[in-house]
C-alpha cells in the first residue's frame, strides 16, 4: 500500500509518500511544495495544485492522507489555511485518490501513542518508523510523514495484519499494536 | 468587458456574469453551483471546479470578482469557507483569467453607497443597476452580481469613461459617480 501525506499551507505545502506492506514501512520520497515566492495568492494555489498533481501522477498513491484541523490561531488563518487546503483536496480527488483525514490528536495517537505529544516526538517517531539516519526536512515534510503513518496504522491495513484495529475515524491504534510489526 | 462574480461557499457557490461598455451593464448568467447534496467534502470541491471551469470557458470573462473575507463566524466556518474559495480561485486562475478581490464593504459602497448597506439594499440595487424586473434567484447568485458590479465601478472601466477612479485596492467610486453611466 502506498500513502501520500499532505501537510497544507499556503507558503509551503508538506508531502510525504510511503510504502508500507503492513509491517515495514518505506519511505519513497519526501520535500515541501514552495509557493511563498508567488506574485500573488492564486498563484500560490496554483503552484500547490500543479506540483501536487504531477506527484501524484508520478507516485500514484492508493491514498491521500491530510490533517483535519479544527482549531486555528484566528478565523483569517484559517481561511488562508483553507485555500491551501482545497486546492491540495482538489489535486488528489481530480487525480482519482481517495481523501481520508485525521485530526492531530489522531496522528499523534498512531505514531506517538499520545494525543497531546510535543512537534519533536513526532518527528523523531516519523524518522525511527521509517528507518532513517536523520528527521526529514523541511517541518512541513515530516508533518506530512506523520499522517500517512497515521493512515498506515489505521483501518483496513492493521486488520490484513491481524492487529487491533481502528477505523480511520475513530482512536488510532496504539504504539503498542503497531510496534510488532516493524522486523 | 465581461465580469465573472463568485461568491463561494461549500454547499452553495453564486456567480454572475456581466458585460458593460462601461455606461450600461447587461445581465450575461447567474446561478450557484449547487454542491451540497454530494457524498464528501472532497467530491463538493470537485464539483465546485468543475462547474466553474465549464462556466468560464464558455463565457470566457475578462476578469473574476470575488468577495475577499476576513471576519468570518468562527474559525471552522471560515476554514470550510477557504476550501470552497480556493478552488474558485483556481478554477479561475487555471482558465487563464485576472481574480480580483474585494471586501464586503468595498462591495457595499460600490454597489448601495454605504459600506455597512444592509443585504436587501443591496439586491435592490443589483436588480436596478442590471435593469432586471426581480433580484436574482438564490441570493448568493445576487451577491455574486453585486462583486461583478462593484469591479465594473472600480478601476480602469470607470478611468476610461472619465469618472472619478478608484483602484481595485482603495475605495470604489461613491453612486453619485457612476449612475451618471446610466442611460
Amino acid at each position: 500500500m502506498r500513502v501520500f501525506g499532505i501537510d497544507p499551507g499556503s507558503d509551503r505545502t508538506g508531502y510525504g509518500c510511503i510504502d508500507s506492506d503492513g509491517r515495514v514501512h518505506q519511505l519513497v520520497r519526501c520535500g515541501a511544495v514552495r509557493a511563498g515566492a508567488a506574485d500573488s495568492f492564486p498563484d500560490q494555489l496554483k503552484i500547490i495544485y500543479r506540483e501536487l498533481t504531477v506527484l501524484l501522477a508520478e507516485h500514484r498513491p492508493d491514498c491521500v492522507a491530510i490533517e483535519n484541523i479544527f482549531h486555528a490561531v484566528n478565523a483569517r488563518s484559517a481561511l488562508k489555511l483553507g485555500h491551501a487546503r482545497g486546492v491540495a483536496m482538489l489535486a488528489a480527488i481530480e487525480a482519482g485518490v481517495t481523501v481520508v483525514e485525521y485530526t492531530p490528536a489522531e496522528i499523534k495517537r498512531a505514531v506517538v501513542g499520545y494525543g497531546r505529544a510535543e512537534k519533536p516526538q513526532v518527528a523523531q517517531m516519523v524518522k525511527v518508523l521509517l528507518g532513517l539516519d536523520a528527521i526529514p526536512k523541511p517541518n512541513d515534510a515530516t508533518d506530512a510523514l506523520a499522517v500517512a503513518i497515521c493512515h498506515l496504522h489505521s483501518g483496513n491495513l492493521m486488520q490484513k495484519a491481524g492487529a487491533r484495529v481502528a477505523s480511520p475515524k475513530s482512536q488510532a491504534p496504539s504504539p503498542k499494536s503497531w510496534r510488532n510489526y516493524r522486523p
